[in-house]
């Protein structure tokens, strides 16, 4: 843990670094094995399933006999909380759709746009060390929702060939009827081009470690399109004196167990916060479970006291974090300062674990800085718009001048003269 | 031009194939100039603009003279037909911008987004054979509108080192202050990792040549955004009965003129409508300054019979296309059926040429057959949307059961210990 106190701003750049990714040492390996789906579809994605997941595989698909297995070993209190989070997210997301307006924007000219789904979509469900059956929520019930025809589902199985039941349940409750027992880049190799048994897909969503990310970059090279940029998972909080320590604590914690790689950032109105942040971070991590995780990334951790409120978020803009807790009670006011981050979390009582399972909004945010550009998954990630228009003859006549005029001035005197041609007549 | 009547499906996938496109060839020098440009900055880009473009530069920033220059060189009249379309433009994505909507997911638990400019971006407006200062009006109006900071703007400069004077007009109506003269990968690589003169920017909009392409696709991979992948221009047109084949082919031919890589796709009801457009092109082609460049892109287009309408649609929509014309008096009907393409054409009375131009629809739209994914650019493009929540305490009881029914089977109990200790203090 690094403290820093009221760094002045030559110094940021430094602060707000993230460690570097490097793709390249993987490009050849990941190289290699998407051509080999390419070439060799199944046959290959089994060959990768054996030699990386040590699974023998009959089926890469998940069969109806599997589904209902999995259904028998998810107890009914997770059902039941899975049910309710997907309630919500689905009411959060449902709020998305746009209606169809149409704008008649001189008189006789209408336009509008029209969302439509994006027909065929792969999600990618990583295994490791948490089985994140949460992902299939904030991916699944879009993709149903938006109407996506297609809709694979890739997730490497165990060492005993089983996908997580949790996983399956999920899957199934949602409607989503292929789920293929395959990860890494063979899994995202196999929905970009497409094997026998793993239909082709337009766009592919989904975290997943270093080698996926990489084979991700690698298809949409190809056209596939893909989420986001994707990186370590990360938190930023801002915390002033009217926050709880113990609160703010264990949001840190919540974030560090993701991976030795998560990244933690405190910037809190005084060095007190602090140190009783720390206090409370030592208290509560030695009774949890993935205490070894927690500690190896909170090694990269930063702690920054700032006691100017704008440079507090100028720095945090300027970070632009996946996450980013307001813990004051002034959160929603702190809230309009903020315009880089993926998703906020405002007041004491808005806990990332919130957002991560079961308030609603999207968990699948960017990372790695990206928040500057990119939004989290929504609805409109699964959508594509399309615009229209439809002119009235007079709609036409009032236009023509003006697009003659300038369809001449870029000496494309064909645009001018299909407008011509249509009121000469 | 080819004609195919009645294929049977098998054929499609010929019949809708794009000429393949391939970068790799380019890859080597584009890959140099981004290196050079990245070390040398300034000097990089004006070696290159020497190089490539003849000319030998001062300042590489358009100064306040420069624009006044330009002002004069503008007639009035295109003055006037500029100001009309960009009020069109302003009013269609002026009706873009979402209102932000507090969701009550669970009682007491309120979700939101918020659409925020994407603070730095850059416009790419190619010279080339038609200075294309439609363009800029399509990308620097959701631009300026959005409220991005800043905004580059380049655009190579004549063998005379000037830039074409209505590209100025328009930036300077707009109120685009930073415009750089200098175009192709040096460019683009110019404002991905900024030199002295020219800012770097988190995302790069506007077409090109392959080069320029190729330029866009090697620093995304650095985590540039772009707008979207690119290809030729194109155009599909369904003609029935009820079509004018004189509009028809007056369509054909405006796309045609666009580059001798453009494509063109007719798909008519039958035969004779196909034969009354042929003698039309023909007939019409005999006037237009562009010619050569129509002979050769017609050339590659082709002219499909198809007598049942849902096929026709069913092939149209595995084309994807830029641009579709609905040549038909159901084009109201028929639009239905779209689920794939970047902008509709509706009626006898919408030319290509008004949403190119005037009508206020973007004219920057997936080529390639992207469209069956990617959206055309509008003022979302600009921006991206934050997530918020705000949970009271209740709100946050509410759910606690859920979240940590969750967080404990996907094994993460620092998440679930973030819910229980705001909840029993």
């Amino acid at each position: 843990m690094q403290i820093i106190i009221n760094p002045v701003k030559d110094k940021w750049p430094g602060i707000i670094k993230r460690p570097a990714i490097s793709h390249d040492s993987l490009q050849e390996i990941v190289e290699q094995i998407v051509n080999d789906v390419k070439q060799n579809g199944d046959e290959a994605v089994k060959k990768y399933n054996l030699k990386f997941d040590g699974v023998e595989q009959g089926s890469i698909q998940v069969s109806e006999q599997e589904f209902l297995e999995a259904d028998y070993l998810v107890s009914d209190e997770l059902k039941k909380a899975i049910v309710m989070a997907r309630g919500n997210i689905e009411k959060f997301h449902m709020a998305q759709f746009e209606e169809t307006r149409k704008i008649e924007t001189s008189p006789g000219v209408f336009c509008w746009r029209k969302s439509v789904p994006i027909s065929k979509v792969g999600l990618y469900i990583p295994g490791g060390t948490a089985p994140l059956f949460s992902t299939l929520l904030m991916l699944g019930i879009p993709a149903m929702m938006a109407g996506c025809n297609i809709i694979n589902v890739c997730t490497p199985p165990g060492k005993d060939g089983k996908i997580n039941p949790v996983i399956l349940f999920v899957a199934k409750m949602l409607g989503l009827k292929s789920v293929y027992k395959t990860g890494g880049v063979q899994a995202i190799a196999a929905m970009a081009y497409g094997t026998s048994s793993i239909p082709a897909v337009y766009k592919i969503f989904g975290p997943g470690n270093q080698f996926v990310t990489a084979a991700k970059q690698r298809v949409s090279m190809d056209g596939i399109a893909i989420d986001m940029p994707a990186g370590p998972s990360e938190i930023a909080i801002y915390a002033d004196a009217t926050a709880d320590p113990s609160f703010v604590a264990s949001d840190l914690l919540s974030q560090a167990e993701h991976g030795a790689d998560s990244q933690v950032l405190l910037v809190a109105s005084s060095r007190e916060i602090i140190e009783k942040v720390q206090a409370q971070v030592s208290f509560q991590v030695k009774n949890l479970s993935r205490k070894e995780i927690i500690s190896q990334s909170l090694q990269n951790s930063r702690f920054i006291v700032m006691e100017g409120i704008e440079d507090a978020f100028e720095l945090l803009n300027a970070y632009a974090p996946e996450h980013l807790v307001i813990a004051s009670q002034d959160a929603e006011q702190l809230a309009d300062k903020v315009v880089n981050a993926g998703s906020v979390f405002l007041g004491h009582y808005a806990p990332e674990s919130a957002g991560d399972y079961a308030s609603g909004t999207n968990h699948t945010l960017p990372t790695n800085g990206f928040a500057n550009t990119y939004s989290g998954v929504s609805l409109d990630s699964f959508m594509k718009k399309i615009t229209f228009q439809q002119l009235t003859r007079e709609g036409l006549t009032g236009l023509s001048v003006a697009i003659q005029a300038m369809a001449e001035a870029e000496g494309l005197d064909a645009h001018a003269r299909s407008v011509s041609i249509r009121l000469t007549q």
